[in-house]
């Protein structure tokens, strides 16, 4: 298997720690979003959405979106399990996901489209007022994961899933290239963090 | 069982979809999101994001997010199947219902947050260049999909799945609520809507 990435973006981040979570090794093609290599027609071809990360089996099917490219990789190596079990696990595992990525990453995605350091969005098409809102639901979407990290060790209870990975990643980019670091008060967040990052997975993937 | 609804908003809709594909019936309480039943303290108990749907089970554990729902749903009644069989078919179709969520629902969502009719956001609040760059992602949208609709029946091919509800709900809700009617020009899209919206879950759900 291949998995297009582009280093320092997020979303192939994602697949690379679920990946590094279950020990799994693919080749990694690097492409050059700067110079738009995720929009050549070759590249349309694998993912008609223009976006990192792809996956591309040996047969030569594609598969994009992370998350769904992380359930791919889930079925066919089920071990450790970060999607959940049982019926009910899968589901309370994926609300939890859908919160962090509905409600918190959706919201760091405006305020980085309409920030200093985007290139994809030009600054005549960006919109300040967008911004300060999206800004002020990622301080409060901080505050209520600081409330829930005080009684649930991980995002979706006793166990670390896919869902702490993509948090993980969320904040890591909200930070540095943001501007959008939570509160040294987040005491609980902030144990959360320490915790998730420490994972030997974490630390081969992000170079610590 | 018991389904947290309100009438007339979109995302408890695509749950009682699914559940009629599913020939499953569940007690419907009626939330009424205008006298905002849906962030009391009981409620946020249910459902800290304060949103409907939410699915109570028999011994009281409750799932928010449609997505969520309808994976738990699937878990207890696999026939149809709506999410797919085989890791590459599960990973497919959630690729093809996260586009239609992240780059379409999510467009039509800023137009209606942004729009006349909504009431949740104040008229103050409102960001018009928001909801002139999302109406253009919308239509730019509905022309990939009329172009995808030319060679595949649903969404992700050949079979009608969850990825269909999502859309038909969504494009529904564009064009009563938000002005966002997909252009008569788009024939391959219309051919879908008229083969879906004729399925007999379809027509019971929306009364027809």
């Amino acid at each position: 298997m291949k998995l297009y990435d582009a280093p320092g973006t997020p979303n192939p981040l994602r697949v690379r720690l679920f990946l590094a979570e279950k020990g799994v090794d693919v080749t990694i093609i690097r492409c050059d979003t700067s110079k738009n290599e995720h929009q050549t027609p070759e590249f349309l071809q694998k993912n008609p959405s223009g976006k990192v990360p792809v996956l591309e089996l040996d047969d030569g099917r594609c598969l994009g979106e992370s998350v769904a490219i992380c359930r791919y990789i889930e079925g066919i190596y089920p071990s450790p399990n970060l999607f959940g079990n049982d019926p009910f696990e899968l589901a309370y595992i994926e609300m939890r996901h859908r919160q962090i990525e509905l409600e918190l990453w959706t919201q760091i995605e405006t305020s980085w489209d309409n920030g200093p350091l985007v290139t994809r969005v030009k600054p005549a098409d960006q919109i300040p007022a967008a911004k300060r809102a999206s800004d002020a639901n990622v301080k409060r979407y901080y505050a209520r994961l600081d409330e829930e990290f005080s009684v649930a060790e991980y995002v979706a209870g006793e166990k670390f899933t896919v869902a702490d990975i993509t948090l993980l990643v969320g904040i890591n980019f909200a930070t540095s290239m943001v501007d959008l670091k939570p509160d040294d008060a987040h005491v609980n967040l902030w144990r959360w963090h320490t915790l998730v990052s420490n994972r030997p997975s974490v630390r081969q993937c992000l170079g610590q």
